[in-house]
């Protein structure tokens, strides 16, 4: 069973430039990529991942040069087995949650994304239904399945409507993430609770890898 | 087994202050706390208000000048009993979720909130154990129970997660209640979704129950 998983080869996680550079941002996406496909792989599903522009990754890739909704609709027009659609910012994502997303007896298994969004989507008949990305699309998506006959469980989980798109999402990676990106954040990123509400910052106890300046030991 | 909902009673909710009323705010948070302790009670919890002041609820209310930790852990202090500590804004929450807690095997069953927050947690043993609410409190909770040799478990659930602090917050609410606060909040807000990400507005179509002005119904 394939999981298709839309990833932005250009410029990800903008909404994250006030606080990481261009490189720490790709960086930081490409392990939540790795996180979420490593879950998905571990749960037993095959990986498609979908492109704008070609992209070296272990896994059967996908270009397309439209929209996301039309790619990704054009590609559930095609396939005959169940479909998981699965968003790459939400690294906290366990295997625990696939398989029981996968173990549903409903039609349609929807995850909400925070603000309306919609994070995974596990799909038993892909032809009988299709995506509207924009907007809230959580309530777009609820209609397109009742519109189709379709039953919807909603998926109950911290983990999986945890997308990580602002600066203040970066805290719930910071806090309870177990993967590479977590651990790839925690490495040069600290917490502030100084001031009430707990925040991320760059700690400047720590830096990154490959950032290091070439001091001696002596002075570490 | 008793379920501790703390709960302000003055100038509740003061950070939905730029887009609520002070009458709006009272009254969402009444109605919030309704429906979690209706949830509570259907599974089978007998609710203990902890307040500042003086309240009128249909609950046991124990009423506490100290801050929250100190309260909280005077209470737990007493209790022989397994006690679940609730925060009074997360109106999502389903009796569903709250059986779910109760049936951990674990030590103590803690509801991760955004941003490290805490918004529920469930002690088998409230001697063993006390509670440290500000900061970061998702990870002094995980320290308090590790060195006390308790066994955790983290409980995944968007619901329980989703507390209601912040204006974006009623997003969460609007589009995911099904109970007494999220219908109040749904006869006099919309959402807008006009600028990619989807907000939430005072509708000016709709006015709350109260303030009707008094129309003729000719004109309504």
């Amino acid at each position: 069973m394939k999981a298709v998983v839309p990833f932005k080869t250009v410029n990800a996680k903008s909404r994250l430039a006030e606080i990481l550079t261009a490189e720490e941002r790709e960086r930081l996406a490409r392990l939540m990529l790795d996180d979420i496909t490593g879950a998905l792989r571990e749960a037993g599903l095959q990986v498609v991942l979908l492109t704008t522009t070609p992209y070296q990754y272990d896994a059967e890739v996908v270009v397309s040069e439209k929209d996301l909704n039309s790619s990704l609709n054009d590609f559930l027009s095609t396939e005959a087995e169940p479909v998981m659609i699965i968003m790459a910012d939400i690294p906290l994502i366990t295997v625990k949650n696939i398989r029981d997303m996968l173990a549903s007896p409903a039609d349609v298994v929807i995850s909400p994304g925070r603000g309306g969004g919609t994070n995974v989507q596990y799909i038993k008949e892909p032809r009988k239904y299709h995506v509207d990305y924009y907007g809230a699309s959580f309530l777009d998506h609820m209609r397109i399945a009742e519109d189709n006959g379709l039953t919807v469980e909603f998926f109950d989980s911290f983990n999986a409507s945890s997308d990580i798109d602002e600066p203040q999402d970066l805290v719930e990676l910071y806090i309870h993430g177990r993967g590479r990106a977590a651990e790839y954040l925690r490495s040069f990123m600290a917490l502030d609770v100084s001031n009430g509400r707990v925040k991320i910052v760059r700690d400047v106890q720590k830096v990154p890898e490959g950032r290091r300046p070439g001091r001696s030991v002596a002075t570490q």
